[in-house]
């Protein structure tokens, strides 16, 4: 990645363009192209693919961050170097022609100057959508929630706050990254909504906010949670937990389907 | 009609068990089930089946209204006669364990002495979303709107008011019914979010609820605004036009899949 970040210039003779993207992961094998013979389906592919078709060459699209497989979007971002007699296309209304009906360029344009997607990002926030009952959930809601059962939200308050802040959190990334540092700032920890549910409200969404994640950080905190909020781990032992940088001591990941990756900040 | 009105007694030996449903309507041809060689596959058609499985006979799955193809649910209701030995089941997790995911029993229970829940029900609410944009939509929302584009909502709040209260709606009813009357009475229609939309804000969802609709009216009257917001129809011709009772004077149907029952009342 280094090499990417030398590479920060915009090629020659092209103009780098901003993409704020939106996608529903439930087919894809995640954001990043996997180069491999017969490569599964990707975000990242997809988009590429369309470019390449406008621009007659391959182009490279750089995102501001790999969503997992299984894991939506309403506002990833990306940027791309296209030859200068493209730059003047509509180039949302022409990639959303080309692209399939599950992936969608919601916003395109000249990118601002020094403008890279992954490391131009100061914030970044993504929520999570609980469903607080087992023996039903709306069909609309399904593909996009985790279905945890009833919890208790007093101990998932106490737990959201103490998780809030700079912090190590080597406990809560799952292993396959190669990184400096694990120290991370989470800047907020919500849910909405906030406070006691009326009767019948059976859905959470959990926004976290923070400088960057580790890997699968954000569904290994709402693993933690759902845990906490079953009453099964109590939210004064996280704390330690934390300080033992030991993954193996919490939770399971929650699943991917509940994540939506929904705003990058510049 | 008639007969199934006269047997609005519980059979025999039976509860009658009042079903909530809500369904994803993409993949079924409707609610009405269809008695042909090779039926399509459709809402009463799946419930049905997994009713019977429970009970072991062939169950009729009595429900408030035909959607048709393509339209979605989030509180279509049903009604069905079960043999008393399985009165005490739990209905809703029984059968969304059998069910498929695009369809979902949200609440079920002892239906109210002498209900029915087609002619019990006293007022009906079906949204409807539209999408201000052509050149991007959300993959979410993608299923659920009609990608309309741009529309005047001043001229919308006017058509909106014409058109509620006690009329003959002839003209907004698609033909294939062989009803006596076609006068309803709109209680109310209305959009959400009402007055200006903020920028950036695209979506709209226009709620209608009706002691009754004819054949398709609710998306001819979605038809009937869109053209409207359009600049393409006067809302001061509507009346004139509905006095007509001609639905060829009207604009074409709204596609299907914008469009939600939510709501039945009794």
């Amino acid at each position: 990645m280094e090499k990417d970040r030398n590479h920060n210039h915009v090629e020659e003779g092209c103009v780098r363009i901003k993409l704020v993207v939106a996608y529903v992961g439930a087919k894809y094998s995640g954001w990043q192209i996997q180069e491999k013979p017969n490569p599964p389906p990707t975000i990242q592919g997809c988009i590429e693919h369309a470019v390449s078709i406008v621009c007659g060459r391959q182009v490279r699209v750089h995102g501001a961050g790999r969503t997992d497989s299984g894991v939506h979007a309403e506002g990833q971002v990306a940027h791309m170097d296209v030859p200068e007699a493209k730059a003047g296309l509509d180039w949302r209304k022409t990639l959303n022609a080309l692209l399939p009906r599950d992936i969608s360029i919601m916003e395109a344009g000249a990118a601002p100057q020094g403008f890279h997607a992954r490391f131009s990002a100061v914030k970044k926030s993504y929520s999570y959508q609980l469903w607080l009952e087992r023996n039903f959930i709306s069909p609309r809601l399904y593909p996009f929630a985790f279905a945890c059962g009833p919890l208790n939200l007093d101990l998932i308050d106490q737990a959201m706050s103490i998780l809030v802040g700079q912090k190590d959190f080597a406990a809560l990334q799952n292993a396959g990254t190669d990184i400096s540092s694990t120290v991370r700032t989470i800047y907020s920890l919500v849910r909405t909504p906030s406070g006691v549910l009326a009767p019948g409200e059976n859905s959470l969404i959990i926004t976290v906010s923070a400088d960057g994640f580790l890997k699968q950080m954000v569904r290994n905190i709402i693993g933690l949670l759902v845990e906490v909020g079953r009453g099964k781990l109590a939210p004064e032992r996280i704390s330690g937990i934390l300080s033992r940088r030991d993954r193996k001591l919490f939770p399971a990941t929650a699943p991917a389907q509940g994540l939506t990756l929904t705003r990058i900040y510049y």
